[in-house]
């Protein structure tokens, strides 16, 4: 038995097999051979093989996907059958007496450069078809496995050293129990998708891949971060009555769907979710969220080659603002930083997340901005529509961003367009000088929203996806605490709301801090959101105010402030 | 006439020809020759003319730089005139039939990976050697010329693209009469370069290479950030005027070295000059300095191959405590981010300015930073030494380091070693956390050092060095100012001073703000002092109090700020 601690990501315990996730060394020798005709029946013995794999995952594929993304494997057999193709391997092993693999390789990376110069899109999906035909066949050749995920027929707790988008495209997600990782943080991909998808989830082990075999039994806890490999008989039974707990528990949960968002004394908070798509819709729903607090728009930046046209964009905005009973809060494009486009370039910076991105990029590139503010403004009739600003720094750029705003709404009037006259224009306090100047803000901006994991990461000068300094990703440092008070106290003031929409609006010991400090909005995962509200319908507010209070004046560090939570509530995660 | 504008980054006039520091072109055809012997000629008629070539910077150069530092250039020679070099190339241009200069690439390159590959300090020095004898006699053979800064003769100002502490060691500091660069920022290595020579400087011009060639006339004003290339008569006098009205005015600077820093009605500050190495010590003299408010240790570590030895910096900072009547505040290493050695890996960071630097590095390589700590505390008793650490976020950071420290005295006097019971333990104010709970951290330290370089780019999350967003470098916006304000009240409601060791403290703005905030200590460039002192000295502490209350209270942008100021003081820049 191995015991592995990394980060709880994504709570639940998963017990199932373990499946690795690793692109094998593809590295090929350039060693020349002999008996050239031997080699030669090889290379073919071998595309017959690559070739029944191929048809294998095409027909498990086409259980999961539609039916245009498995087209993608027919491709892959043509490329595959394409006897120019293989006509060419040969004749270099003929006449360079090279090794099979090797004249794979150079084949076909000659044949990539050829189809990745030319500016097309179909011989560019070309250039893509060899590289992944080719590399399946090079493995066979060289006797490695790749892993292919989208055969997986059984429960697994995928084991791999991150993972990517398109790691997870063809998951069967069914099969997958949960996810263990080598990096990443509470914030990285890989754990917001494990909670996105409802399954525990353990990143930053630094240690899984290299203790770990296909098929090893795992036991994972998303919630304390502990993982078992190979665990004896008394952690299974352990583990397998915490996980019938879980479920008892998450089930309760499923009865306050309809509840409202309020304190034991009757302060009422309204809980809503994050979302990224149109697709997010059905999970706002089936969890009880009572409006939308933070619309990322930058899905309709990131699928496509081209930028998405204003009414393109209108029609999102539009589906999002009717299939939501309650508050949208829509951020303006935030790309840049880590976040980059295929069909823009943004700059290669020394410190991105210092650098040119969201409303600075924005600004640069004042036609991207004003064409998603007209989408929005056209929308703006079909909901209860806040425009929301991230990553503002001064007040000279909020007035430049909203001044940009009005103009187009002036001019959309001015060709008859309608447009609302009651949606909420204001910005994120993810910045500490925004943080800091709140009281100034809050007199010109008609709502906050606290992006409490760039907030946290600028005011602790600590990229929070390294793993190294994850330890200053600290959303209950005192002076976190007294920024977010600092902003809610300043928009009150002014008559203004304040919400929260980084990871810490949903966390369980953040539950009485934020409703002691005021917070009028919580938004969240769309799965955090009944756990949550279980929490605020548990605790009295007057209490709660004490605690903030107490935690603001009289605590040095994150630790004080998390006895104190914990000996006032019994709250300890 | 060409009018351009950049940031003025060291006050001062200047009126020279340009001299371009730029790298030529020296990229090389593969072309085959017919007539080897030609080629083989052509070789050898560049070799002499290089020869000759190297002989004449060595002549120059030895005016300027030490026995030592010229022997490089006999090195140089060395390696030209080595047979077995000369031979390969021969060779390779014979069997091969390359041109002379793809061949001397190509034997250059072979043996710069050979020597580099040797684990020695000596056959590394080679590996330069021959890059750079075969750099130059590359430019030969493609006709093209490099800069050959030891060359200059006369009166210039040094036009580049940026300029690299290499670029710089061997010029002339008497012959350059300023700097325009197309990059950089107030705070880049040219900029601070500049004023520690104390010529006039303008950079992130974005277009000073474009428009000038070797030669042209160039004036310059370091103070506003205006650039003229060939200007018309009117100008040149009307900057000539310039130059000699600023020249009187620092004449009467002077005047101030032995002159208080106190405000017209009897309040004292100290100014103290931020120092890099002992050799700054005369610098801090000639200047005035009451002390120094900031001593960069990296000096020490970024010179050799090797990590300094306890011994080695026990040297120096005896050396400095000796050197200096009044306080010394010495801030333990602070790489990473921008600044690297060659004695040890920094890890590659995607965020190098929100990663593993100064005081979190010094937590990983713990054996580092207490042999720092032991050099230090055997040299306290020669001085009165102020400890710093970089970086802080945490009070559990500064416990830490606190910890370590005083274990490594308890270690010291244990063995009998004797230390001063009399030092201070403080630590920069560099990261918005430590700034808003300056409350709670000044219980526990000596002192606090406002770093204003990194607070602002923390506090807007802007990386100072893009030049794209360097209008959110705001030292005058009222959240900077608020920040300060916390700091320093913080620290004087425990009985602790407060210094600012940024680029801040020695603007002009800042004079009246900081007075009026309450700050104890202005640390600067020594070359800023004497302005500072006489700006203070004109200076009401009950007014600049008032303005500094207005300016936190009631303003909302940076342009706010200086409009009060400059309304209430005339101070403009």
């Amino acid at each position: 038995m191995t015991n592995i601690k990394g980060i709880g990501a994504s709570s639940g315990i998963a017990i199932a097999k373990a499946y690795k996730l690793e692109m094998p060394d593809l590295t090929v020798s350039r060693d020349t051979v002999e008996d050239t005709a031997a080699e030669i029946t090889k290379l073919y013995e071998h595309k017959a093989a690559v070739e029944e794999e191929i048809k294998t995952i095409k027909e498990a594929a086409s259980k999961n996907l539609s039916e245009e993304e498995a087209a993608v494997f027919d491709a892959h057999l043509m490329m595959l059958n394409d006897p120019e193709f293989a006509g060419q391997i040969e004749t270099k092993i003929k006449d360079e007496k090279l090794n099979a693999a090797a004249a794979l390789e150079d084949v076909a990376n000659m044949m990539i450069a050829m189809f990745s110069s030319m500016d097309d899109a179909y011989f560019k999906e070309r250039a893509a078809d060899v590289k992944d035909v080719s590399t399946r066949w090079k493995a066979h050749l060289l006797g490695k496995k790749l892993p292919n995920p989208s055969l997986i027929s059984e429960e697994v707790v995928i084991c791999a050293n991150d993972l990517t988008p398109s790691d997870t495209a063809t998951l069967n997600k069914n099969l997958v129990k949960g996810f263990v990782t080598n990096i990443g943080g509470r914030t990285s991909h890989s754990a917001i998708l494990a909670r996105s998808m409802e399954i525990p989830a353990v990143v930053a082990t630094n240690a899984i891949m290299d203790n770990v075999n296909d098929g090893d039994l795992v036991v994972l806890d998303g919630t304390t971060g502990e993982v078992f490999v190979n665990p004896d008989e008394a952690v299974v039974k352990e583990y397998t009555e915490k996980k019938e707990a879980f479920e008892a528990y998450k089930a309760e949960l499923k009865t306050l769907v309809n509840a409202e968002s309020v304190s034991t004394d009757g302060h009422k908070t309204l809980l809503v979710a994050n979302i990224g798509s149109p697709e997010d819709l059905e999970a706002v729903k089936a969890n009880g969220a009572e409006g939308v607090g933070l619309f990322r728009t930058e899905f309709l930046y990131m699928e496509s080659d081209t930028l998405p046209t204003e009414d393109e964009q209108f029609e999102v905005y539009k589906k999002v603002l009717e299939g939501v009973n309650g508050p949208v809060v829509v951020r303006t494009l935030d790309i840049g930083g880590d976040k980059k486009l295929k069909s823009f370039e943004t700059p290669d910076e020394m410190n991105p997340f210092l650098g040119v991105r969201a409303i600075r990029l924005c600004f640069q590139h004042e036609d991207i901005f004003r064409t998603q503010l007209r989408a929005l403004l056209r929308a703006s009739i079909y909901g209860d529509l806040h425009i929301m600003f991230p990553m503002i720094a001064t007040l000279g750029e909020f007035r430049k961003a909203k001044g940009i705003l009005m103009d187009e709404k002036a001019k959309l009037e001015a060709e008859g367009v309608k447009v609302s006259d009651h949606f909420e224009v204001g910005i994120m306090i993810e910045i500490p000088a925004a943080a800091v100047l709140a009281d100034q803000f809050a007199k010109e901006v008609d709502f906050f929203s606290i992006g409490t994991n760039d907030l946290i990461q600028y005011t602790f000068a600590a990229d929070r996806m390294s793993s190294t300094i994850n330890y200053l990703y600290q959303p209950f440092n005192p002076s976190i605490l007294r920024l977010v008070k600092n902003t809610i106290d300043a928009a009150h003031a002014n008559g203004k709301w304040t919400g929260m929409c980084g990871e810490m609006a949903g966390e369980a010991l953040a539950a009485p801090l934020l409703l002691g400090l005021g917070l009028d909005e919580f938004s969240m995962s769309a799965t955090s959101i009944l756990a949550q509200r279980k929490r605020i319908r548990s605790l009295s507010y007057e209490e709660s105010k004490k605690l903030a209070e107490d935690c603001l004046n009289n605590t040095m560090t994150m630790e004080d402030v998390v006895a104190k939570v914990t000996e006032a509530t019994g709250i300890t995660e």
